[in-house]
């Protein structure tokens, strides 16, 4: 984000973008954890995606909000969990961005909390036509030995990885 | 923070305003790890308030930066600690603001480092005279199945809760 | 960062270089764990320097940039970790800048996960001559009751400490 050339229009345009996208990696944290359906949707886009390593694939907004319904998610809540998203590295072409970081999740178990997973997470997300950017797919890979999630964290320039 | 029909000066104000939330979250969090009172006291309004679940409660400035001088404290800042802010949710209207966070802490045991603690966190912020944003409330609740945490982060797109 | 007085290239600059720094220290992070030597080295001044405690320093993008090929990170790499650096608070002075942090590596053990490694730390950054703010040089204190990190912390709100 350098400005050489750029119009101030421009130069607060890529700032606000940034500033968006980090209110949605923020955000939809809490809203998973604060059990918040509606404010969940509204950070994914329709079509958006969400995998976690090659096990699990929510297809869909409506499918990724409804994790706040999900028995298993609800047990987690109950029991004690924070869905932690650390500060994202972003990448940002016209209407499409990327943003890396890495994820994790602590819980607490019987004596204390533990963090029961952590990974890299990838994010890319579209500018929609409201002008808000929503999550278009988001991939998260277990730091577990996995090169998959080393590969990804190392892919942090690109707006498109393929 | 979408700009349609905005002007450059509300647009630049609006990033300031977030810019400036966020380094009150993170450099209160580091003032008070480095025994630093007369920072901490700089982030928090005359008549802020820090709310532990329902079990603490410092009222006013000059307790809260009072803690920096906490035997309690500094016993465990001389054990090695880290109060950890992750990256907030922000929510601004004209001079009051909320930011919606996780927040942790790590310690130092006998064999290695273990979480002490870990919540959900709400800051609600106003903007003073001199312009400065500064800590009105700030409450936590442990993330240990206690429901009080999981609602307070669902409400992270209100600026006031009640 | 308030605004009075100050002209919409001050102020756009001025968001500009904290977007910028927050963009180095996110980036440098996933950048490591991701082995994207090219990347790492970007962020990097070219005499720019980094201590561990008062055991280990090193002087010089390409020796920085090297632990990407290192035997012993690549083992921590290929056994599960993340070299996590929270949210950071900022100051600058015209090219000059300073982000303090906590910094945090969780690994993958026998059992589970568990916090490897717990630090303060300071990066005092220089914006080049091509308009990018690179690190000159990155100081971590573990947070082990050395009364070091402590001291380092509560000097966030300085450019430089020296």
């Amino acid at each position: 984000m350098t400005n050489s050339g750029k119009t101030i229009e421009e130069r607060l345009q890529a700032l606000e973008d940034h500033e968006a996208i980090r209110q949605v990696l923020a955000g939809y944290g809490y809203s998973v954890d604060g059990l918040n359906h509606d404010s969940v949707a509204d950070f994914y886009a329709e079509d958006g995606e969400y995998k976690v390593d090659d096990t699990l694939d929510f297809q869909g907004r409506a499918r990724v909000a409804g994790i706040t319904a999900d028995a298993g998610h609800r047990a987690l809540v109950a029991g004690g969990v924070a869905h932690i998203a650390l500060p994202p590295y972003i990448v940002v072409e016209g209407d499409m961005a990327a943003a890396t970081c890495h994820t994790m999740i602590p819980r607490k178990g019987d004596d204390g909390f533990y963090i029961w997973r952590l990974s890299g997470s990838r994010l890319e997300l579209v500018r929609e036509a409201d002008g808000q950017w929503r999550i278009a797919s988001r991939q998260t890979w277990t730091l577990d030995g996995n090169p998959k999630g080393p590969e990804m964290l190392g892919d942090l320039r690109k707006v498109r990885r393929s």
